[in-house]
Order: C-alpha cells, then sequence, then structure tokens
C-alpha cells in the first residue's frame, strides 16, 4: 500500500515520540513492503511561532491531500495563563478537528496485565476493564458561539446540537458496540440541559435498529462516579464534547496505563491519530517521555487502512516491550528507565 | 437558640435519612437547650405528585421563613428516561436554589481512617485527603436560555457568566482557603471557553487582596485526572456549576466514604444542607440507606449557626458509631449490618 501520512508533532515531547512511531511505522513499511511518505506540518504553538497560527492553511492542504494524520501533542504553559492571548495554541486543534470533520473521538481505555499494580485503584477494580469513549468532537459548547457582553463583565458560550449531529456519533457507537459486548452507554445530563435531551431521545429512537444492542442511559455525574468505582462494568460509551473531555482523561488515569492509550479522530474523509496525553512542557527535550502512545496510535492508524496484522505487529511490540521492562521512567521499576528514543529503537527493532 | 427548619425530605430514601438527622438534630437540642421548630414542606416527585410542582410557592415561603433547610435527596426514575417529561423534580432543586440564592454549594471530601480500605482507591493514594469543593450553585449552563430550534432538530443550552457571580464564589473561596492550607485551585477551561477565561481572569485580579493564599488554574480535564490520582494534592477548590456537580460526585467515591459526604448551599439569606448521595430509588423504604450523610449535614448546619460544639458532638458520635461498627449494610463487614433507623436512634441516643 502507498500511503501519504501528515505528521504534526506539535508542541512539548509531541516532535519526540512522533519521532519513534515514524520508526515504527517505517519498520512495518519494510516488513509488510508499504511505502509511506510523510508530510510534516507545523501546528500549535510551534506554528504560532513560525507563521502567527496554530493551524496554518498549509497544514491542513497537507492534511487534505494525505490518507491519514499522526498528531503528536499541542499546548504550551505561556498561553495557559494568559486568558487574553489572542491566538492560542489549541484553536488550532479545534479548528483542524472541525476543517477535517473528524467528528468522533476513539479513546481506548484497557489494562495491560503487567501493570496492573501502577493504577491508582486497586486491582480488582480494574482487571478486565476494556472500555471504549466515542466522544462527538466538532460540536457541543466548543464550537457554539462564544464571547463578551457588557463591556466584558458577561460572558458565555452557547453549547449546541442537532439530531443529525448526534445520530453520526451514535451510529458509530451502536455498530462499536455490535463488535465488541453489545453494551452501549450514553452519557448526558438529560436533567437538566435541553442538548441531552436531545441526544437522549435521538438515540433512544435509534435502539429499533440494533435490537441486541443493550443501551443504558446515565448522567454524567453518575459515570464520573462509576468510572472510578467499578470502570470494568462499561464497555461502548458515547458522550458529547465536553463531557467526553472531562470523562476520557478520568477514564485514561484509572488503567494505570495513561502514558500508552492511544485515540483515533474520524469523520467521512480523514482520520487523525494521537496519544491522548497533553504535551507536557516540563519533559521537553529531555529524552524522557514514554512514545508508546503514540506508536499504539500508528497501530490504529494501520487498523483503519484495514491492515489488521500490521496493527498487531505494532501491539505485540508494545507488550514485549512491557513484558521485558524495556519501558520509560513512567514505567520502571527503580534505576532501569530507557529514553524515548531508545524505547523506539528498540520497538521498531522488534517489529 | 430558636430555630426554624425547614425539612424538606424529597424522595426515594429522602424521607428516612431526614428523620434520622431529626432526631439527632433533636438530641442535640435538648443536651444544649436549643428549640428547634420543624416545617415540612414537600419538594421534588413527591410535590410534582402531590400538588403537580416540584418546588411549591408554599415551600418557597416556608424556606424563606426559616433559618436553615434540611433536605434529604430527589429525583425518581420514571423522569430520567421521559426526556420530553414538563415537569420535572430536578426543576425543583434548580429553582430552588435560584429562588433561595444559594450560590455557594460547599462539597467537602474527606477520608475516615476506619474506612481508608472502602475506597476504590489504594490506600496511599488516599491517605490524608481532606478537600473541599465550592461549587458555583446558581449560574453557567443550569440557568442559561436553553430550548430547541428548526423544528426541534437542534437544541441550545447557554452557558453565562458575569464577573460579579465569579467574583462572590472566589471570595467564599479565599477566605476558606484562608482557614485551611491556604492554597486554593481555580479549575476551569480556559484554553476554549470564555466563560472560563472570565473566570481565570477575574481570580487572578482578586489574587492580590489574598496574598497569603497560593492559587492554582487547571483545566477541568486535568483535574478530573488527579483527583484519581493524587486525591490529598488538593485543598480548596473552587469551580462553575456544571464542573461542580462531575467533580464533586468523581471525589465523593475516592475517599470511600460517599455515603458519609454532607453538604452546605449557601447565599446571602438562606442556608440549605444536604447529603451529596441521591435519591437512590431502588432502597427506598427498605430501612437500609445510610443515614451519616444526612446527619453530618446537620453538623454543617449547627455549625453554619456558629454551634461549633454541637456540630461536633454529632461528629463524636458518628464517628464513634464508625468506630464501633454500628453501621449501615454500605459499610458493614458480612452480616452485622444495621437499618437506617437503628443507626439514627443509636446516634441520637449517643449525642
Ligand atoms: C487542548 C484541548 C482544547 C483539548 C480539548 O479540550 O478537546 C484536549 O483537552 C483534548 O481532550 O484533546
Ligand atoms: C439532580 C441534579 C439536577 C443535581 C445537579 O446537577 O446539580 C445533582 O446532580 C446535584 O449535584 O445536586
Amino acid at each position: 500500500m502507498k500511503l501519504n501520512i501528515a505528521l504534526l508533532a506539535g508542541d512539548g515531547i509531541g516532535p519526540e515520540v512522533i519521532d519513534q512511531a515514524v520508526k515504527v511505522s517505517d519498520a512495518i513499511a519494510k516488513k509488510f513492503n508499504h511505502e509511506i511518505t510523510w508530510k510534516p506540518a507545523l501546528t500549535g504553538a510551534a506554528a504560532i511561532d513560525a507563521v502567527g497560527e496554530p493551524y496554518p492553511d498549509e497544514t491542513h492542504d497537507i492534511c487534505v491531500a494525505s490518507d491519514a494524520v499522526l498528531f503528536g501533542a499541542i499546548g504550551h504553559p505561556r498561553f495557559d495563563n494568559n486568558p487574553s492571548a489572542k491566538v492560542r495554541p489549541e484553536q488550532g486543534l479545534l479548528k483542524m478537528r472541525k476543517k477535517l470533520g473528524l467528528f468522533a473521538n476513539v479513546r481506548p481505555t484497557f489494562t495491560f496485565p503487567s501493570l496492573l499494580d501502577k493504577s491508582p485503584l486497586k486491582r480488582e477494580r480494574i482487571e478486565g476493564t476494556d472500555l471504549v469513549f466515542l466522544r462527538e468532537l466538532t460540536g457541543g459548547i466548543y464550537f457554539g458561539e462564544k464571547g463578551r457582553r457588557d463591556e466584558g463583565e458577561t460572558a458565555f458560550d452557547n453549547c449546541v446540537y442537532t439530531r443529525v449531529e448526534v445520530q453520526r456519533i451514535a451510529k458509530k457507537g451502536f455498530e462499536l458496540a455490535m463488535t465488541r459486548s453489545k453494551k452501549l452507554c450514553c452519557v448526558d445530563k438529560a436533567n437538566v440541559l435541553e442538548t441531552s435531551r436531545l441526544w437522549r431521545e435521538t438515540v433512544q429512537a435509534m435502539e429499533k435498529d440494533y435490537p441486541e444492542v443493550e443501551v443504558s442511559y446515565e448522567f454524567v455525574d453518575a459515570v464520573a462516579m462509576r468510572l472510578v468505582q467499578w470502570p470494568n462494568s462499561y464497555d461502548v460509551l458515547i458522550t458529547e464534547n465536553l463531557f467526553g473531555d472531562i470523562l476520557t482523561d478520568e477514564a485514561s488515569v484509572i488503567s494505570g496505563s495513561m502514558g500508552l492509550m492511544p485515540s483515533a479522530s474520524v469523520g467521512t474523509d480523514n482520520a487523525l491519530f494521537e496519544p491522548i496525553h497533553g504535551s507536557y512542557p516540563q519533559a521537553t527535550g529531555l529524552n524522557i517521555a514514554n512514545p508508546m502512545a503514540t506508536v499504539l496510535s500508528a497501530a490504529m492508524m494501520f487498523e483503519n487502512f484495514g491492515l489488521k496484522e500490521e496493527g498487531n505487529a505494532i501491539r505485540n511490540a508494545v507488550n514485549k516491550a512491557l513484558d521485558a521492562g524495556f519501558v520509560t521512567e513512567d514505567l520502571a521499576n527503580g534505576d532501569n528507565a530507557y529514553g524515548t528514543s531508545e524505547v523506539g529503537d528498540w520497538l521498531a527493532k522488534n517489529i
């Protein structure tokens, strides 16, 4: 297969972890006879510094022309405590999601037997946890009208959803549930929000098309609790953008394998693959960041092209590294930590 | 002291747990020579059934005329999966908060040494956890304009905050931090939401009035993670209504003492005290619900009147019951569970 991949390294540790995913993907290409052309492009704070814009048109053109996007991380602390900064790296991310139509963020949370004890939760709570969030990614309060009134004294953010937006993500949820345990949980706040009531009624109306799927409806506050109490009671969950932002991050820590969690953001024509962790600015350039989440994101990318074997080869290499203790400091016991780049080399060699 | 307390038992297990708080408060009144007049009033599904309204005017009048409100729980499953129900119990709760001006919801999360092992989190993660959320309760997306457009195909919810609304809750946050470890965390989503940027800039501007308080600003998704990772790294947290709904529920499970967590909702003229747990409909009438959160809410009520000794007497009784294993089934080991009402009697006797 000939693959054109847009490579958006972004900020902080982004470039370091992306490098390892490239190494591993190139090893896959060699082994399975694919041809990958990497098209690097600017995004985030790096793009603001270079061209004054976090998601430049040129980057967008590269993404549109590509078969998939591999993404590192964005965000820089110098923008965080400056609420009035006019240009912000995150705007680039949001613009990218919207312009590429990436409406479904797929975030699995699963456990690695060898890492169970890294979890803040007790072993018996997380054993067997294997859930997937489908977070709506191009609607809701992220993209509604926002601004100030009364000379800046009043601020507002509008949350808007259309039935069609809910249907297309719910459809993905039902379909995913059919390939798994046929359990779907719709997370909303239908006791307070009108948008949530639209979500709930839309999903309810779709139930008849998937008679085998058992659907439950839970309030976001209840899910925030039960995720910590009994994460392994969930399978597929669908939710709106902001709830998804909060809950997927919460879910990512329960397995103890946060540095390993990949994600995909898919739309009708494009798909983007990225680790769920942030840009981890304190670690920038130190060669200590865990590249495995990005590497596993590349595995999701291959699978999205229908290349299951390639995806599995990556997963196996990661499992092997974990078993062998060839890991970065976040997962190492004692002094046996390897660098970001060494872990990448090891994985590439073990493909 | 002569105290007029409005008694809003509400739905589900509400009436059962409220009964125990009344027993215990009456024991306090007897011991410390106070005179409590209880004014029962309808709310929630119970009020809808009786008068077609979840927060009837009569109930409001009773609350306004009272010195404080003691509240059980509201919510009934027959409304939950019926998004189009015109009258909903939760509307009563929201109307009550708004009409009574209860803008600050105070939700402590702390650990009981004897219950540490009930937590889903590992002991070393929660030892020493003692944090308080101040959740804004009468603004934000809960109270903004909401509705439908395009013949019901589009739904919207507006999130609105004014600087004054942020200032009054932030002031409470700074003041509370001054009585504790002088650490305040402002939780927002300032990288996306305009309302959050207003929150952040308002709190930043107030920092100079409290030079001793160390303020940090964290994104809601990061806090959702760190609450599970290191809950004991937090002390006082302030946040907006919806984030507070999600995070306080999440926080409530980490200590393993969810059935014990009280809360207060305070305004300028009124204050309401309630357990953080819900109406637990499956347990209704079974005499199994844990009344301790409601009893500890009564302790907060006495303290709010400046009656510190009375509050402590209640806390001591609860601690004694926990040590003696005189607890409901959620906390009992094996078969040694006592009923809701027996626990209430025991606590009253031990005042
Ligand atoms: C950086 C930020 C805008 C973003 C979001 O809120 O969507 C991030 O938290 C994420 O989850 O990808
Ligand atoms: C019942 C519901 C409207 C309410 C809320 O969301 O505020 C509840 O979850 C709470 O936290 O008190």
